[in-house]
């Protein structure tokens, strides 16, 4: 079964009426007053929805019930899929690939055995202006979490 | 061939003699003056390392002179391989399934087309304390790429 | 690099001496007292063990001080690898995938937009007698983790 | 060919009809008179429904006779497919690369070389209320099976 | 870990043992009263032999004390692997690509929503004699499982 | 391209009209006078139907003539695909693993170095009545082919 | 989600539109005053077109208002997909495995340890005639991105 | 089997006396009087060497006669293998998958149907200044081979 | 993108056409004055086609004029996808598997380091009568491409 | 385990020896009178070979008692594995990917629904000579295997 159907169908419908609309993510986040990482991830199937959101985001871009009924609906989140290979993904992948290691060694080193949360876990987008170029920095914010500690 | 192979025995070694040497990262790290990060990556084979860090590593944990030359290589970086689901690093993977979309998204919104370099790239991993739990903070900073445009 | 080679090594040894010594993991987690999931997972890689257990474990069957010191470190805890099609533990990848999604809606109708924590997790292993053939009880018990609400 | 089409298809009918009807999982499980797990898992396709309990939901949810009849088909099981990493699921395959040999190591030593059956087999899931954050606590109780002895 | 390596060693060393000694299995098998099919497969590792039968193939073939205890050990069984394609082997998956379908049908229509088990299980192997030339005529017999019936 | 479309849709339409008109296989092969394996497995698009016994089949399930063409067209027969975990074939997948190599060992030493032909083969799945609960039968008949011998 | 569904569909468009109108690439690269290699990869859904060559392109070909602002989108780049084994695509593939280190080594030797951008990345496909047949010249130009360096 | 087990364990060993040695690859390639492309990969075991160059190569180098009549054999070329993720390679991929089909059609429109030889193929990386920073400039140069055209 | 999708569905409509209309492939064949081999592979989507021989076939076949056009475009040429695992086509991997060396080192000795070509390239499939049974001949008949040599 | 481990070393052996010895593949396969192919094929380790050429080699190559006893043993074949991409031999895959249907139609349209079986099949590889280059001929040549026929 493809159990994300409706929430994807639902996705691909706000990324063609806002093209559509000329509307930008941030005056829809701005409009849900959520930030812009969560608002884009919920319209695209990742989150559910509040009802309230949803409405709203509906009227802003002439959805059908069934859409603003779609993006309310719990997700079933995928892998990575087709978007593994996409540059700006891959990236991603290829930083972890070189620094993850260290990245543990150094949660082990403050933290103790753990991890960082991907759920109770905010990401922000950001630009840093500089001389040589701009720079995008991306901070992921995750509660740590511990094996249970046995001494 | 096993092209990494003299740089991954070196890491090897180091693990071990640093654990010997009850020995921290954040401690090597200083001796050499690098961010820790930067230092764990390198020592596990991710980076050449400047012959006087290499040099003064060995020196702190009784490397022999092939383990030191080994570090001052020029690595081949593989990609995750057997650390892509152990726990603390799936979660990255985790997340940039959950929101590298929304990632893309705002990079097109706010940049253009292009990416966030993984090459003239930094990472930082910081502690922030929280009353319902302390929480991990990674920052990744790299530099904007743009595909060259065509307007 | 094989990150956890020094566990696994350590793990090989634990239990060639407990078949050596004809002890039971039973034996084996009475000593230490610690629960016998929490055991036997422990000394074969996947947690690191306090150091008063491992010189206990070590002193129960003849451990040398690497093994012993190995058993302490922080693991790198790998993907299921060969065992994925072991006859015992492909049932439950196939129960998961039978009844996965099942849990997963109760999941969402009970407590809401969320995971079972496999970090703040305990695993039990018990026998229930059976007029028709004993059974086998496994019982996964982990906190409950919500993405981060947005009403 | 796509063996479980048409289960597949009614249980995608079946979830946009007790979404449209406002209806729980809960009260579809108590009109038929069976647990919620099982009642999911078989209206999502993966269980025979018995035709009485086809028909009461089929009134239920005003379903047509062809997805009424899909229900009572005998199923075929995919794999985890598309489910394998929406996060709710991944936990149990990183809780059994994590606790899987230990639970296989206590099967050995309480039972023989044998394995929990996962037919003769029922899964239940609970809410443990717990100070520091409810627990959800999910049972696996099957039947154990053992290699024919030869002794 | 590799979990088997005892037992997958014992195995090499058999293999190696009775070439030299210049025995058939069929000898090996009747030496220890059991089937030939159950003899080959538990001392090339995928069975716990029992500790008379190990003492007797150890002394018929001069095996050595970690390799006769390796065989009672219990085993870890895995997946095809590199027997997947040899041309024996594969013809195995070819007929039950072609025919699997249609004994699940059967299955379905004589006995009900169940399976053979491959635990209480036995395989057969023997010859047909045939004008067109002799045949080889394998059985598998298991006991029907059942997925616990509704109605 | 998708070669065996036509003769997946013609099985797809042949379970669905099957199920309608309330007929077993068993009724179908025996009205066509061929067993049951391969009747099912032809009519799911396995084998050609020769004309006689499409034509039979189309008047009792009240297939169009494309349906009926279809069934007589040569297929493209494709891997296990999503059968491969559907419990009831994976047993066949994981039996194989556990005994392949002993029944490999057997033709090696009662034949020598050949196969089980997977063309020139007969399957048959019958029912043993059995104390502790009925069995499932499965015969595997194929001709024994030999690599060209060389002394 | 099928992220660059949108720009794919345009794809198809153009390639029938430029069929049908027996149009070459060149032609059309020639009116919107782009390479050639930039044109293909753009209007094949790789790049965002500019909104005067979408128009240019959508008048030339006669397309609708839909694919030429699916042009403009940013895309989301698949990997190779079903690319990968068209002969033509997988020689590059091959080139780089029997080259690619020695590309490496060079770019060590020369540069110092980083790569050549695949962003900042022009490629040219010539002609180049030769007398024993004549030959296809592709040219790589990308900036040199080093990882900063630490001395 | 290891097919070019003997090369690979040449290269290592080159790899080796060339850093001990302080050469580069550049004084290497002098010496033989090739390219330094072919240079590197022949020497890393994609290539068979010519006798007086191997011998020229092994006294420069100091090497054993096994290794200097490895570098002669014939080679079996692996696919990219661990090569595949680094940073370095990947860019080569990931420009393939984004320019691959625009070359392809390139080739169509001015070549007809065929493909660029990997085989009657050279390479040559070299450097190119530029303000914004020097690029790296790679030409594959391989003969047009086109499908047996058929007019 | 479906790169190759007109020219499949072309396929899959002469096919059709073919066994309604009643033709074989050698009909169609000698109607275009083609070998078999080059007319089936070509008409199933793997060659482009000359307008005339495109012509002949739609008339005999009652082709739609995009049919026929998109018989005469240049291919996407797929892997072996779902061929992979029909038994005919397997037979060739397997053998290649068995044979493939031995090809490689007789190539390698009579011709030096170079392969078959697979453009430059004829296949031819015959029947050999045979006492035993008659045979099924194929002849793959490629130029010689040799490595650059560097004597 | 390895099952085919003792071969595989033998047919290193076989190699180095061969190199040593100055000996070409035609020599030894003169001496145990067996066409090359095979010959090669079986020193490799995929086929056993007779006591008497076991023999025969040993002498000439000057191998070992147990290098000679594992050429005798019976093989595991493996599939292609590190083969796979061996220029060499993916031209094979290649050819097949392109040519592969057209082959199955025809041995359809001349034979029925069966198979050329590479159990009862030889190879051959010649040397065409041609003005524009000799050419590689490949011949493989095996027996029409039919599924058993139901008219």
């Amino acid at each position: 079964m493809s159990y994300n159907a409706a929430k994807d169908e639902a996705g691909q419908r706000i990324r063609d009426a806002k093209e559509r609309a000329g509307l930008t993510w941030s005056q829809i986040a701005e409009a849900i007053d959520q930030p812009r990482e969560w608002t884009i991830s919920a319209l695209l199937g990742m989150h559910p929805v509040p009802e309230a959101a949803a409405t709203t985001v509906g009227e802003m871009l002439g959805l059908d019930d069934d859409t603003i009924r779609a993006l309310q609906r719990q997700p079933y989140r995928p892998g990575l899929g087709e978007l593994a290979n996409d540059p700006t993904i891959y990236r991603f992948t290829e930083a972890i690939a070189v620094y993850g290691a260290a990245i543990k060694e150094i949660i082990h080193e403050d933290f103790g055995d753990g991890i960082m949360s991907a759920i109770d876990f905010d990401v922000r987008v950001t630009r840093r202006e500089h001389p040589k170029g701009d720079r995008i920095v991306i901070t992921f914010d995750g509660k740590y979490l511990t094996y249970p500690p046995r001494d």
